[in-house]
């Protein structure tokens, strides 16, 4: 039995998993603010499987653990997790010794492009495009995590596709998070609201200006995240995931229509037939978690998983 | 003894390479246009070998060809070279029979990039950027070719930066290739010349505002790819090589401009150091053909070369 944590900014989801790669149990708790309440977190939600979810916690072998953050390949510190108040946090040394079986760490949008994969079948190549409050992308290909020299493969959020575009929180102007991400346009949206980039699809529809050059933008930066994924990992398929696409078929009819309006004025971008190559991640879809358990569970993570 | 043909539009470049990787041999000859005469170039550049640079023919184990256009993985059929007149051509069924070793036939920029990456030591990860007079680039990671689910990786040429930027013949405005690349550089300028890209520079530093506009798209075209190659597939490193890198350190300084403007306004780009990551084939160097010829001498190219 292997287990995997999505800690995520409010929610952390449990998932143990089988030798067959079922999911066999599975719990959400609230995650904690700060490095000790999100070693806390971890090591609850690893029991909770057992007091709320009946998983047998004596027969797990191992855990695999996804966050936000800078996590270094095969290893088990974090740094910079802002979303979680977590600066810098040995999190494997934290959590191993109370909960007796090896810990792996990953970043949240690897580990879940790694689950979306197996999900997916497991065959081929996948991107795993991760829309939330930011924008980045995991590489999948043939089983194996795109890892890349220095720590930026699959940020494409930072690629600027539009020098007259919003600025950046990076700094540069036109970034696709800038376009597309949860957190610039609940900014520039600047209205209180528990899902701003669905009150902005709201006003849009009813005809307010601000809210549909916001939502054009939104569709505009992933249709531009997709085409980059494919015309530079050439990717047999973009799964779009987190947050933004809890707004399902609407983000969805609005990439399409992107995708279709540059296939129709380029030839070339036709023959990509990119709009059947883009596939949106279920509702509640437990990818991220399923994917630290594989991560936690690879022999020597190294090997399994890394490559690039 | 490999032997390695980087057939270019209007030259063929000619190795051979002994088994310490060592080039003990180089011709060039004049590329034929055609089906017909491509192939006749191909059989005469390997026999000038043994007439004009004293390599012992009979030593020949393989040939490898990188030639423009599309080359089906591991196969030796081109399709679409339109600047050598070839439509579609099985090279190594037409050449193999007269040379009688296997041959192998790869495309240029992807035969290069693995060339390349031989000379620059064969380790950790590395893009080539091809920029003549279109682009692309070829990523190569430990030793093996990024090859990409339907044969667009690398296809940067055709990313669309800048939504109000200049319409590339592939139907989109913007492309990098549409901004940077040598043939639609060429054609806005407009003016007869040898060398236009050269005659641009020329006429930009004697401040003719039509070429300051282009050389500066130059530049931030290729600073361009460079971001979206680093911030996608987190190379290492991305060597600049083609026919418009003739321009040498003029073409380094606008893209190392054009890369330092962003690293001042953004605190995350200084951070990836991408001016230290950039560098330039030397002039006249042999990387194209040295890859086709271990393309051409890897036992099973699918296993060795191939991956993604």
């Amino acid at each position: 039995m292997k287990v995997g944590l999505d800690v995520g900014g409010t929610k952390t989801d449990v998932v143990a998993v089988d030798a067959g790669g079922a999911i066999v149990g599975r719990v959400r708790l609230a995650t904690g603010w700060g490095p000790e309440a999100v070693t806390a977190t971890v090591i609850d939600g690893v029991r909770a499987l057992g007091t709320d979810a009946g998983v047998d916690v004596a027969a797990i072998r191992s855990v695999g653990i996804g966050i936000p953050g800078q996590v270094e390949p095969g290893g088990g510190r974090v740094v910079h997790a802002v979303n979680l108040g977590v600066d810098e946090l040995d999190l494997a040394a934290a959590v191993e010794p109370v909960l007796g079986v090896p810990v792996r760490v990953e970043n949240d949008v690897k580990a879940a492009a790694f689950g979306a994969y197996a999900l997916h079948g497991g065959s081929g190549s996948m991107a795993y495009l991760n829309l939330g409050t930011g924008i980045a992308a995991g590489i999948v290909s043939h089983g194996e995590l795109w890892r890349g020299a220095r720590g930026t493969a699959g940020e494409v959020g930072h690629i600027s596709v539009d020098p007259a575009g919003p600025l950046c929180r990076c700094g540069q102007h036109g970034c696709i998070e800038a376009l597309a991400g949860g957190g610039a346009i609940a900014e520039r949206w600047g209205r209180p609201g528990a899902l701003p980039v669905r009150d902005v699809f709201d006003a849009a529809e009813q005809g307010d200006p601000a809210a549909r050059e916001l939502r054009s933008g939104l569709a505009r930066g992933v249709a531009s995240a997709v085409r980059i994924l494919v015309l530079t990992a050439d990717v047999d398929s973009v799964v779009l995931g987190g947050g933004v696409t809890a707004l399902g078929d609407r983000l969805m009819a609005d990439v399409a229509a992107e995708l279709a309006a540059s296939a129709e004025a380029s030839p070339f971008m036709r023959s990509l037939r990119l709009e059947e190559r883009v596939e949106l991640l279920p509702a509640g879809s437990p990818a991220a978690a399923l994917g630290a358990a594989l991560v936690g569970a690879a022999r020597d993570s190294e090997e399994a998983l890394a490559h690039g």
